[in-house]
């Protein structure tokens, strides 16, 4: 949609910022800010969508419904499944797609993977800390999130409904996280305070540090696969799929434009599925010529103003 | 997921401020900005996501096919089918459930309805123009896109494959967009530039202005399923699905919990398709602690320094 109401994104974030500046060059450092002021403020619109609107909320419910309703589908299926690709099977790291079939000549079990963080946990309190004190990433103060966040991260939209129905339909639910694997006990918590349990450490979790593959995913979902014929995943991040999507050699464009490759394109909604998260990722990145090519630029016509970018808005 | 390269959208953001400010302050007005170096600017957060990601082009394409395999599903069924709600049956406001039957008993034509802006055509143009420029929503540059955006939108990523399989399978396309109804020609223009089309006015094409109720599309809607029978909608605004969502009274949790509520959360992928918009919309509203109620915030244990909210990151 498109109405009348639609607020000028940076406009609002620079008027912010312009009051922040005069404060901050009269008295430096900064004097602390009130709890009570500093909840008053605009909350920053990647945080409102996803944290606060009704549309991320239905975005989410909806992508479970369907993972539920493909991976219970296809458990039911007579033929010997087919493993859904984990990784890119022709892309630089990428893992082929793994047989059912385990070596005993035994089908291997159904499991659906995920990740945790905005997939099935919703972050709400750390990101509320770092909107709160305006601080980056601090990896310290996210580790005690990680630890100590159960109770507080509610889960994603439509979580809890499709990880209940895809056990029903006795599909294991295995979670690959890239938290840190020394908040496992924590990390579990939070999931089954959050009504998503069970979840054990190298059971059915698995976190950044099981392996020497650091925040790279596909080994991790190699040896899934090794126990599990896995027939879903979602996350919010591509490297939740596969790492070479995260490549840093690709362009913003590129990056994108493999996604929707035909091979792939026919992936999402059909053993792919993303849970759209708006707050943070690997797609933070990008000028406006990074993210706007050539083709979708356009100016209007008879413009009475020269473009200053960062002139308030009246 | 959750990894160490977590940037802070905050500190980013402000910390473009800053050099800005400071030019600001030396020499106002602000003297142009080349487009050099003004394409050179990070884009905001919000249009990375939704015009640069990877996982957005990801989730569109997901839910695009999610919706054309449900209708395709629902005409194929031998039982006489059901409208989906059409607004909100128990809210003021709404409307219920229409027959598909017509007054002289036979079937309506199945349909499925469409926003346009972000649900089938992305304005990369406008957004790119809004975020150059730094200008708020100005209402007649929006006007001069809609009338010749035309092969400049490109379509949402899934949106050109999935009407394409709702035609194929004798399902109309019908578009209910807020854009003003004097843009019908540029609108109708820019769908099938970007091969979404067949779009003509007042037959499967509906705007702000062809009824008395503004941006409200509830009636809209009722003009529609009076001839269709209407089995699937989707658009990035909740608006789309049923006018009273965007109740002005709604808290930002209210319209949140109002969309999760087990009448309507079984509707989301199920008949209601949400197409995920992170740059603009109706939920662009709320405080920290509108967006954060109480129970979902958190603060490090041992931190050492007062809240400082602007403070800039070391």
């Amino acid at each position: 949609m498109r109405n009348a109401a639609t607020p000028a994104i940076l406009a609002i974030l620079l008027a912010g910022c312009a009051t922040t500046e005069a404060t901050e060059v009269a008295s430096a450092p900064a004097a602390p800010v009130s709890a009570a002021s500093v909840g008053e403020k605009d909350a920053p619109d990647t945080m409102r969508w996803l944290y606060g609107s009704g549309e991320a909320a239905g975005a989410s419910i909806q992508a479970w419904r369907q993972l539920a309703d493909y991976a219970i589908a296809v458990s039911r299926q007579r033929k010997v499944p087919q493993s859904i690709p984990l990784g890119l099977p022709d892309v630089a790291g990428g893992i082929a797609t793994p047989s059912c079939v385990a070596a005993d000549g035994k089908m291997k079990p159904f499991a659906a993977v995920f990740d945790v963080d905005e997939t099935v946990l919703l972050n709400t309190g750390y990101e509320y800390w770092q909107a709160y004190s305006g601080k980056p990433y601090v990896p310290e103060e996210w580790e005690q999130w990680a630890n100590g966040g159960a109770g507080i991260a509610a889960p994603v939209p439509g979580a809890v409904t499709g990880l209940r129905r895809l056990r029903e339909a006795g599909i294991a639910v295995i979670f690959n996280t890239n938290r840190n694997s020394d908040t496992a006990a924590g990390t579990a918590a939070a999931i089954e305070a959050a009504g998503a349990g069970p979840a054990v450490h190298l059971d059915n979790l698995f976190l950044r540090g099981d392996d020497a593959m650091g925040g790279r995913k596909d080994g991790r979902r190699a040896t899934i696969s090794a126990k599990y014929c896995v027939i879903a995943m979602a996350g919010d991040n591509l490297g939740d799929f596969a790492d070479a999507f995260n490549d840093p050699a690709l362009g913003v464009q590129e990056r994108r434009a493999l996604v929707a490759r035909g091979e792939y394109a026919q992936l999402w909604g059909n053993g792919w599925f993303l849970i759209p998260n708006s707050a943070y990722g690997a797609w933070q990145k990008g000028t406006l010529d990074d993210v706007f090519p050539p083709e979708s630029r356009w100016m209007p016509a008879e413009k009475t103003d020269a473009p200053a970018i960062m002139e308030k808005s009246k």
